[in-house]
């Protein structure tokens, strides 16, 4: 009796083994099929995409004296579509990612899905927020430790621990833009730069000595400088993230931008915050390039004589001026626009697809 | 006539323009669909697996004391098909990915088509043959300069060079094996925390001062014996990327590997390879570990009484216990394998899905 109740029992799970198996190679089979059928109409779209590109690079060029609204509107939609629409994740993305292919070999990092995207935007602005007071902190607590505790003398370690995370964290935003880039966002090619001269500071900053006793305020004159400028940084990134947050809440709400962009301009409200930002940021440029200048002077005089001040010093000058010439462009472009916006007003909205042929300057403005 | 011949044409570009804005709204129409009706319907696939595979959960416990082969086979192969087929792209990835979000953030990083994912593999592939070809002539030509043209004492610059270079490479592999993993490879955990500590270590060594003269040999002991090092390193991989290619080649044409398996066992053919492998990464370990602790000694006895030295050793040891580890447990688990295999021979194949449950031993070999 026990013995054909274990067969029956036996029995019983092959059934359900042999179900199981079966259940298994259906599900394969109908995900083989969903994959396949996927791709071939992928294909098929991407096809009547680029054909319809062609078609529209044509008439633009046929329209371009025309000066003809309705036509103008027309192919402004139709661009708009393209390169913004569902149709858009679909297509190979056109920004170079050397970087990214560097780093990570040729994957894509393209999201399909629009809400996968903002996740990632949304999780870049919480990563900066993030950063920002860490930057604030970081060289906040080294300075004041070197006063308390270090009797005005830092020590190695804890410096070249900040450089390592100076590196890492330029290393993860210069990563992290490009992945937005790959994935529509219209962030600045300047500010993407700047995070590589900011990636190989700290890098070269990492094999600079820091030199202590005795004559530390001397040696050391360097680090602080860094340091101060660090603290200063950190401020204008969260005063910026704040500016850029209400901005672009504001510029979506109006259904004036795409959540997709990083950085963006100005067309209505909030100019009490540009007020106080914009000076903040000429300030912190300028202190930037003298940081830069200080270091080469004291490469000059001979005080610390390593070619990685000299070099540091070069690159801090260089990001001083790209950092004052883009923020100077961004405002010209705003005012710009403003004035733009005035003569066609009534006309019709030049924003409204935002930046049909993505070269819009009002999409970028001024950061640090 | 001509004013009428340039309404006409106003008129046609106009009707271009319109019928181009209405076929961008129905390509972006049916892409929303495609991408809309795709996610349904993948959604729902993802349901089923998860289903089955509770389902196959239950029945393996309960099949646990049957001892029955049909059974087994059925669950074997069932879970096979989820773990392997096609089900498994759309899947979430189980592997913990820290270090992928720590720098990358929340993206996606598995490819839905096998095509894709084997493009990546082997654009790794390529890359570490690139990479050995490097590994073993940087240090030599370090080496070689410094005999012939730096009168035995290496200047800090090309050192630190060589460095850097070395913290981006292991920067890489370790992003690019965790993308691996995300994918389905079933590289060994051990050689990505190997890359991390690598990585910690060229970092160390990026901050550590590279001193000259006067008593060079002394004090760039340490630097030497690292390039001798990595001499062998290099050496080594080149012979692993060997073996490991025509080991990969040869058991995806016996059927028994994934072709996304980046390290992978021995059930037939190219022992002689191995035989040489061997010694190579014996040796190789125990290099590593006596640098190791020679570092250690020169910190000891203050000759270069900085903190790197002393991290720097304790890391070269962890690795080379940590390797020596791995690949006695390799080794071990193919002897166990072959033992298994002599006795099932003829019942069925053990590795007819290479590795049903993800646990197989037997897909993983030594690696420096």
């Amino acid at each position: 009796m026990g013995e054909e109740r274990r067969e029956g029992g036996g029995c019983e799970a092959a059934e359900a083994a042999a179900r199981v198996a079966e259940q298994a190679r259906e599900l394969q089979d109908a995900a083989a099929g969903l994959l396949s059928r996927t791709w071939a109409e992928e294909e098929a779209l991407r096809r009547r995409a680029a054909a319809l590109a062609a078609e529209l690079a044509r008439l633009r060029q046929a329209a371009a004296h025309a000066d003809s609204e309705k036509v103008e509107d027309d192919l402004d939609r139709a661009t708009c579509l393209i390169i913004e629409g569902d149709i858009a994740s679909l297509l190979p993305s056109k920004t170079h990612d050397t970087f990214l292919k560097m780093f990570l070999g040729p994957v894509n990092l393209r999201a399909t899905r629009k809400e996968v995207q903002l996740k990632v935007k949304e999780e870049y602005n919480r990563y900066r927020d993030r950063t920002a007071l860490l930057f604030l902190g970081f060289p906040m607590i080294l300075l004041f430790l070197r006063s308390w505790l270090w009797n005005g003398c830092f020590p190695a370690l804890p410096v070249q621990l900040y450089q390592a995370w100076l590196l890492f964290l330029y290393t993860t935003l210069a990563l992290r833009e490009n992945i937005l880039r790959v994935n529509g966002s219209d962030i600045r090619p300047w500010w993407i730069c700047h995070h590589y001269c900011a990636m190989l500071m700290a890098l070269i900053s990492l094999t600079w000595e820091i030199k202590g006793q005795p004559d530390c305020s001397c040696k050391q004159r360097g680090v602080e400088l860094f340091l101060c400028w660090a603290i200063m940084q950190g401020f204008a990134m969260m005063l910026q993230n704040r500016y850029q947050r209400q901005r672009l809440y504001t510029r979506i709400a109006l259904g004036k931008a795409r959540r997709m962009d990083v950085v963006w301009g100005e067309t209505a409200g909030v100019e009490g915050q540009l007020l106080l930002l914009c000076p903040v940021l000429f300030l912190l440029q300028g202190f930037e390039g003298y940081v830069g200048f200080l270091l080469l002077r004291t490469a000059h005089t001979g005080i610390v004589p390593e070619w990685q001040v000299v070099v540091c010093g070069i690159l801090l000058i260089a990001m001083a001026i790209g950092n004052f010439a883009n923020t100077v462009d961004t405002l010209m472009a705003k005012s710009r626009f403003k004035a733009k916006m005035r003569k066609s007003k009534g006309k019709r909205d030049l924003d409204t697809c935002n930046s049909p042929t993505g070269l819009s300057p009002t999409n970028s403005t001024a950061r640090a």
